[in-house]
């Protein structure tokens, strides 16, 4: 195998299960180039009744053959059952060598594990969160799985380094054309957005809902004209895991100080009272308090937010309503308050990931967004980001939208210095996901680190009374309270990829030695 | 020139200007094959300020040179000044043979004539109604013309076949980032569907506007992630213009007669009160009473819609607002009361020519609309029907959404029998845009004849009291008050093509003979 130093300093494979790979020449260096795959030219007059009685009968109108790529989204979250109901019924056909290509996997789709010890599917192009993630660390897979960010996954789809042979999409609403949106029945999750490139690039599309309405379902997220079949089921999904289930404010000291941190930061900074200020938090504990502490901070000097980006909570959700905030702009609701307030007001708009977060079009809305506040597993001295592996050396997370919305104007990174006595605060990241070029600012319960690169921002907050230092000094501290840290063993082997929004290859993650 | 009869007896070439055309086969018949063209892959590092200062900056940064084709929408119709703004400059530049592609051209547009004569207009692929037609017609173009439904436009830009180098979008509303819409400014023209197309596929896009609002503009019919450049101007057109004047319903004995008989077939065939019922009609004073008509009969008998289909007009929204129709799905607001409905009430829902029109798709909304009633200039005794030439041979309309709104399930044509001493029924049309096998039922004051392929509707109306009779006996009638009319001359060149909704040719308009 033939190795290449990129522009974080990793080697990355040249080549890997016949593909020639790029490695990361930094986040703004891709120009482009070349031309989008075209999707297959169907004509409408075959397209006169789309409904089939039964998923089987749509896998075999999608003549789904050994080694195809089947496409899935991820907004039922935990709560999904579609993505083992179809494969299981792959797995029992006898099929080989598939590529799983959802845009995430959760600890939900733990059967999946013995599909990939069983050959069924070969590899998984996109995000594993838990247990696969755990069985791709082990080298269970024949060939090598590909992580990448929501905004890259579109990318890859639309570019065609992601070709999905069969797509299925879980529609919490749709009609009899395969028009669909996530906002209305029991399986409802609000947006739809990360099963669009699926829909415009796939061979073919299964729309799958247990909520068949009349012609014309609208908002058409999901638009009929891409749609091949449509299948009616009983049941999409558990709402109560399709929820987050973190949606309520941490309660930790530390946490809670960590998101005040980063509140008065943007603050302090002079950000929040500059024209279109906007910001993007997700859900977990700390984005939560975040949003609240902002939220009061902005109160306080009435400040009214161009925008603020979801994934969208009640907390937005509160702000939006009391008009702190002209819109949300929302590609996922975390919670129901979220598919309320989506469902019903105007001005909570859906968005998807190539209006947010490509990386291979005209502009995307993560460079507009003034303030990104996201969570880390593994910081550096370079302020590069891990978010994929712990330091144990598991693979365990997907990037989620992380390296797309880190190319906001100010990006900043909760995270406690130390996490059940494992450093966060790290010499080198055991994995890069984000280039520090990205990063910003780092915000523990122990100090401020900005990026030496933003002498802008070092000078905004040079007189505040935040407690601002060197990544150095948090390193240091950090050693000082567990010691350094053992770490993990690798074999030479490459079980994934990770790649950078443009396509790129950021890092790679060996396979883990487990000794018993 | 070799020349093909195509499956409606017309001879077609089966090259032009060195391009292979394909000859219409049947409505049905096309299955498509092959994949759709491949926009560029950008970068969105390369675009963190789309604003120029002006058009002639935007056609620098566009690199415009000669021979490229120059794409434009037009929901300003005869209200619009981008085109000739544009274009004047493009020839004030010494540019040649570029290709005008608009969706269709109106009276306003006949300075172009000139650009044509001097050759920097190689020809147009696109409608042209009016001054531009004629003078295509007497065989002014270089190159030969095509005219396209708005379904096929869409098709032909994203099949390839139509490759737009630079598309200026003429925005009513737009915001710094290129996304837009046509709901509010001074030049509010309601949706801005048939840019979509141009957006996806042009190698550049420029987005003009005389109304630049804070980002988000939302909703964005153009999404900004397909915009190279936004340009700020002072006006795009005139607001009486825009609007299309064809607002009110005819005071013609004779055409009120024609619509209250269509509105009977209607209600008659007992279509009105299957499940479902849905209907499509135009703008023009026949088309606005027949609306007024059909709602009367449906209010009768207390009827509700599934949808009808714009352009919308106030007599839509009339049947909106009372709750006669679930939706309205609209492609074009012919009048300020669509435009302020499609922005107010959630239930007018903006399409475009993808959802509505395009043959090359797993489906449009044309093929699930019950009844379209539909003009014509000519029909024959096959069915077929002529929406491009008079019977005088000159080529002086586009064709709309025509041929693609001819695929509901019952397509009905309006028409008086004679029109200033003109027979519109004929024994073999000038031109066909549309072929027999798609036309269902012909209105005249005279009489209904019904397509004999539609034994189903005979039946139905059967024991009706409508005077229903053969088209022959509608051309007999016709003969006699007009007399054989006498035929246009032509030359043997081939000045435009009348291209079917999947891209194959069903005719093509020969040069007119002038004998001064």
């Amino acid at each position: 195998m033939n190795w290449i130093k990129n522009a974080v300093g990793r080697m990355v494979p040249a080549e890997i299960d016949g593909r020639a790979l790029r490695p990361f020449r930094g986040a703004g260096a891709d120009k482009g180039g070349g031309r989008q795959a075209g999707a297959l030219i169907r004509a409408a007059s075959d397209y006169k009744n789309k409904l089939l009685s039964s998923i089987d009968k749509a896998i075999d109108a999608c003549e789904i053959r050994d080694g195809m790529t089947i496409g899935f989204h991820h907004h039922l979250r935990n709560g999904d059952l579609l993505i083992n109901l179809v494969m299981e019924k792959l797995a029992t056909r006898g099929l080989r060598d598939l590529v799983l290509a959802p845009s995430a996997l959760f600890p939900v789709h733990e059967k999946l594990v013995d599909y990939i010890d069983r050959g069924v599917i070969s590899h998984v192009e996109g995000s594993m969160n838990g247990p696969v993630g755990r069985a791709c660390s082990l080298g269970k897979m024949k060939k090598t799985a590909v992580l990448r960010s929501h905004g890259g996954r579109f990318r890859a789809i639309q570019d065609g380094d992601l070709k999905i042979d069969v797509a299925f999409i879980a529609a919490p609403c749709a009609d009899s054309h395969g028009n669909a949106n996530g906002l209305n029945g029991p399986s409802a999750c609000g947006p739809l957005g990360f099963a669009l490139a699926d829909s415009l690039w796939a061979d073919r599309v299964v729309v799958v809902t247990d909520n068949l309405v009349p012609f014309p379902c609208y908002p058409w997220s999901i638009e009929g004209g891409h749609v091949d079949f449509v299948v009616q089921v009983d049941s999409l999904g558990d709402p109560a895991q399709i929820m987050s289930g973190t949606t309520r404010i941490t309660r930790s000291p530390t946490r809670l100080l960590i998101a005040e941190y980063a509140a008065q930061f943007v603050r302090d900074s002079g950000i929040m009272t500059e024209p279109n200020f906007s910001f993007q938090a997700g859900a977990g504990g700390v984005s939560l308090a975040f949003v609240k502490y902002m939220s009061d901070m902005m109160a306080a000097k009435g400040v009214v937010a161009d925008f603020v980006r979801g994934g969208s909570t009640k907390y937005m959700v509160e702000m939006l309503e009391s008009g702190m905030t002209r819109y949300i702009l929302d590609g996922q609701s975390f919670d129901l308050d979220g598919v309320r307030s989506l469902r019903e007001n105007p001005n909570h708009i859906e968005t998807n990931p190539f209006v947010s977060y490509n990386y291979h079009t005209k502009g995307c809305f993560a460079q507009r967004v003034q303030v990104s506040v996201l969570g880390a597993t593994e910081v550096d001295l370079e302020f590069n980001v891990n978010v994929n592996t712990h330091s144990d050396g598991w693979l365990l997370h997907g990037i989620g939208g992380f390296t797309d919305a880190a190319d906001a104007n100010v990006t900043i990174i909760t995270a406690p210095l130390v996490r059940n006595r494992v450093p966060i605060v790290v010499d080198s990241v055991t994995t890069v996901t984000a280039p520090g070029e990205m990063i910003d600012v780092l915000v523990t319960e122990y100090g401020i680190a900005i990026n030496p690169r933003r002498h802008d921002l070092l000078e905004r907050v040079k007189k505040s009374s935040l407690p601002i230092c060197s990544i150095d000094e948090l390193h240091h501290r950090a050693m000082q309270m567990t010691g350094i840290p053992q770490k993990p063993e690798f074999t030479d082997r490459v079980v994934a990829l990770i790649e950078f929004r443009d396509g790129s290859i950021i890092d790679a993650v060996r396979q883990r030695i487990v000794r018993s």
